[in-house]
């Protein structure tokens, strides 16, 4: 089955304790498709600048990327994010943001991406998502991310189209936002209530959980001694979680949904390994088959009989 | 085996958005005890006042539970906390602190307890810690909690009773503040270098971490949509986490430490769906091991074979 993510393409400056970055290729649906390419077709749909050349398209262009709804926008500038992260890295302090050619932005789908069996809605405009989930009408499995912002100030939209999907990625403090529901099961139950039938909860170093109508499932991140730089990693996670349910025909169910959890966890391991998309960039199919081979074994118990008394 | 636990006996008084309870029977000592008693023989040693009543003796004294080192001091009253939570449940704001007799606490250990296979050092005064550790040398596994505070002012006292154990047991924060060390790997493996074979990192909401010398388990805490009152979680994990061990003849190896981990993990969900000892008070056997069997459905997962792409 073939992916269609439509997100922004971006640069990113980026400092961390254990380094910096100029101007790195960076953005969602960059981070996402690196990811899925390793497991299904991806078709890419974002604006860039004219400051967008052939060294980022090398990047992003692996096999399986398709790049040809990439909008080049004459005149314009590529979104730019500058940030940093502090000793804990797990949270991003925005420097500057300038939007671009991403302030304009009207996805524009070829027939190819319309066509896709899975759709991942990164984190846009809720009003542009929706107009991109109605274009996706053949879509078997569809996701959406977003944002505080969007809570914010387009909360209609966004359960509008919140209704539309099979399934909704959001971090712990997103889905309280969301729900005004502080307990993570209830806001998850909630979400569900208005139609997805999974709620990924993204929880950073805490790993991930998945809740859907009638399962829980949860992994921890992969144990790393070593994050250089975690920008990315939950598109990355979101690459492997939808490049999973791509690559199966069978019906999607909560043993795909699991696989797919294990995949984008495992991929976003990678990302947060070295700087922007560096480490994925030239990671190796047998490389995320062990990973998530140990992450298997990372999370898995006996109960030992007990003599449990009375 | 038996297990000694030495550490608070208290009364605590605490608000939370879905009620409040005064003066319950509480402290470190009651919950591990109440918790570890379904598994082992345990042995209480912790000062009382003579507030401290036959309704309190009653229900700290279930099957199991030895409590002839318990120590009433005449004139003194009990440990009392005063406390409340907000509406995320993960930070208990204090309101009073009394120590009484605990102030003034010098541990008394019978023949009884000092014959202990398995010692839980609660937090309390490295140095009484390290009293006790001495005592109990035919402990076959010793595990330890402490806090910020002793990190703070008695590091070096810490440090010494740290290198005599075998498991220490700290929340994320605790860890990363008593190693210096900001990478929670890094933190468990500096504290592994001093001399215990393993580190258990208690994570609230997100579950706990299990590192060893070679070893990496984590498990989520269970999911509940309704949650009265968090106090007591820690100690009821470490008792249901003890209690495990202490009831294998067999060799202390991974597959016993990560069964310990779903029996804590398991008690410390139910501790938290009610107020104080109200919930473990009245577990039923099946309970504990019908949820331990549901912690390990809701964490397999099989990676699938998937067409990875190079």
């Amino acid at each position: 089955m073939s992916i269609t993510v439509v997100g922004s393409i971006a640069f990113d400056s980026v400092r961390t304790p254990f380094g910096e970055r100029e101007r790195m290729l960076g953005g969602t649906a960059v981070h996402f498709s690196l990811a899925s390419s390793f497991f299904a077709d991806v078709h890419v749909v974002g604006p860039v600048g004219e400051d967008w050349g052939e060294a980022e398209m090398a990047t992003l262009a692996r096999p399986g990327v398709h790049t040809h709804d990439i909008e080049r926008v004459p005149g314009g500038e590529t979104f730019f994010w500058c940030g940093h992260y502090d000793y804990d890295l797990n949270t991003a302090h925005t420097d500057d943001t300038q939007l671009g050619v991403f302030a304009e932005f009207e996805p524009k789908l070829s027939e190819d991406s319309r066509a896709c069996e899975v759709l991942f809605l990164a984190n846009i405009q809720p009003e542009l998502q929706l107009g991109v989930r109605e274009q996706c009408d053949r879509a078997r499995f569809v996701a959406l991310d977003s944002m505080n912002l969007w809570i914010d100030t387009a909360r209609d939209a966004l359960l509008r189209v919140i209704e539309t999907v099979d399934c909704v990625l959001l971090n712990d403090a997103e889905l309280r936002m969301l729900t005004g529901e502080p307990n993570l099961i209830r806001a998850a139950r909630t979400v569900i209530g208005w139609g997805p039938g999974s709620v990924v909860a993204k929880q950073g170093e805490y790993g991930a959980t998945l809740i859907t109508r009638h399962g829980f499932f949860s992994l921890p991140a992969y144990p790393l001694e070593s994050v250089l730089d975690p920008t990315g990693a939950g598109d990355t996670f979101a690459g492997g979680f939808l490049g999973t349910i791509a690559a199966q025909s069978g019906p999607l169910n909560e043993e795909v949904l699991r696989s797919a959890m294990a995949h984008g966890t495992t991929l976003a391991s990678f990302n947060v390994e070295e700087f922007g998309t560096e480490r994925v960039s030239r990671l190796r199919p047998a490389e995320i088959e062990a990973r998530v081979h140990e992450l298997g074994e990372m999370t898995r118990f006996s109960g030992l009989p007990l003599p449990v008394r009375g």
